[in-house]
């Protein structure tokens, strides 16, 4: 059998207590040789106060927040969550290579503690403390790109100003005409080639760190902009929590690839410059929503 | 409800007999201000010759095939399928933000006109007679990009060389490490973002046109780079043929829209720069794999 040998995973989950590989500093490394060199401080365990879990009858998508680019919406998703305003609600649209999206398709459901719209938040002042690991290539679409607590970002020095990158797996809240309409109650996934385009046009929530294959394997809406036409066609989710919510022992426990350590720098060599047999040409260049954040079960650690 | 209200559709349907839209040069026109305006001269049927029907259970994929950048590997599918060498072979592989890809799992299917291996054809010449759209923005991954014959590719002045690049989907030839292990026997669909880092490392033979959903929606395999774990997850294709070898009244007909014209840079400038209400940030820049080649069902013409 033929392959098309080689991988490019979004999300990668990796075999626990992996030999670490014949690591050299002067050989290029392959994305595997870098994971299983990894130490246990190049990963970070996600937090429950700010990890959603989306139950859908085919089991849980796990979405890593970002409160620190979308602290109001991220606050009003887990107040709205807590209010269990999201059990029940549908998957209404399903656009291929654009997005999945759920929302209470009347928009009668009864919205108690949270809000119904909320200042957007684009962008955000590009702090000194907040982290940015520069891509060493460039972008098209922002002057500097590279990651910031796991998250791809965009970044405009002269502006001053950061924002989100619409990648794959990204989480955004859905809007009207006007800016300020979204809230959080609609959310949508990318399940195809990054719109950036909607960069600085949208509010970035979170990624999907499990599970995406879920919503991204679900059959396409045949009305315009991918809606389902007929409501028998739409999916409906159980519930959405917060993790920390959730009891221990019902928890995913994930832990995601540091992206501010020199392994994750290495990790993104060996995606510029593949050193896998199976190429020819070496890219030397790598398009931000190409460089994957690996994921994986999170390690027991001691107490 | 609150929509995102932007759509950004790979393969577009175009209404037949819409009205022109209120085209005005001097002012920005959308993508379906474009597409409403254009004559039947911007629209080119699909030849026959050279279109594959992969029929699913579901229904069938059309693709349209490369001879231009990969005439050998394009003789040896058609070969192939005429032989019947395709009807009965599987989906093996469903592999999330990658590929989807069929093949003959156990290898052991008999060939008899067409090739097990074929040269590679990762590049071809950049003769100046190929028909070259470039688009105006950079490209990190190639000198030059832009469009020929209703497919993306990229471009070396200096080397002289040209090639198919790796944007949602377009259809490869998987191969294994000898870069002539290929053949078409085995093709695959990018199925998420574009993985240009597989440019000039393996064969492109063409673009699906329409039913990409009944291949991107397919359960994820489970096992490594996607494969499904049991033969009983894969999906059968009952056959696949060469458009001219099917009854006429069998046939999908279809045209593309011309990537030679001043349609067609209209388009691109439309989704540069999106004058839809929704916008309030332009991103000023287009990325290769983010410009739609519109499809259309054929509009009937004169004999």
């Amino acid at each position: 059998m033929k392959l098309l040998v080689v991988a490019l995973l979004g999300i990668v989950f990796c075999g626990l207590g992996a030999p670490a590989g014949a690591a050299n500093a002067a050989k290029p490394r392959t994305m595997a040789e870098v994971i299983a060199a990894s130490s246990a401080a190049d990963w970070r365990p996600l937090d429950d106060q700010n990890t959603l879990y989306v139950e859908l009858p085919a089991g849980r998508v796990v979405i890593e927040l970002a409160p620190a680019f979308a602290p109001r919406h991220v606050d009003n998703i887990k107040t709205l969550a807590r209010e269990k305003y999201y059990d029940g609600v549908w998957v209404v649209r399903s656009q291929d290579n654009y997005v999945v999206q759920w929302a209470d398709p009347d928009g009668t459901r009864p919205i108690k503690n949270g809000k119904r719209t909320l200042a957007a938040e684009f962008t955000r002042p590009a702090a000194p403390d907040l982290p940015f690991t520069r891509l060493p290539d460039g972008d098209g679409y922002a002057p500097e790109v590279g990651f910031s607590n796991g998250l791809p970002v965009a970044r405009d020095p002269k502006a001053g100003r950061t924002w989100l990158a619409h990648c794959y797996a990204m989480v955004g809240a859905g809007r009207d005409n006007d800016a300020d309409s979204g809230s959080g109650a609609e959310l949508y996934v990318v399940n195809g080639h990054a719109p950036r385009h909607l960069d600085r046009n949208v509010t970035l929530v979170g990624r999907v760190v499990k599970g995406i294959e879920l919503l991204t394997s679900l059959p396409r809406g045949t009305a315009p902009m991918g809606y389902y036409e007929k409501p028998e066609q739409r999916l409906q989710i159980r519930a959405v929590r917060v993790a920390t919510d959730v009891p221990a022992g019902e928890r995913t426990p994930l832990e995601v690839m540091r992206t501010d350590t020199p392994t994750f720098e290495a990790l993104i060599e060996s995606r510029r410059n593949r050193p896998d047999d199976w190429y020819i040409v070496q890219a030397g260049y790598i398009e931000l929503c190409n460089v994957p954040i690996p994921v994986r079960p999170a390690v027991a650690r001691a107490q």
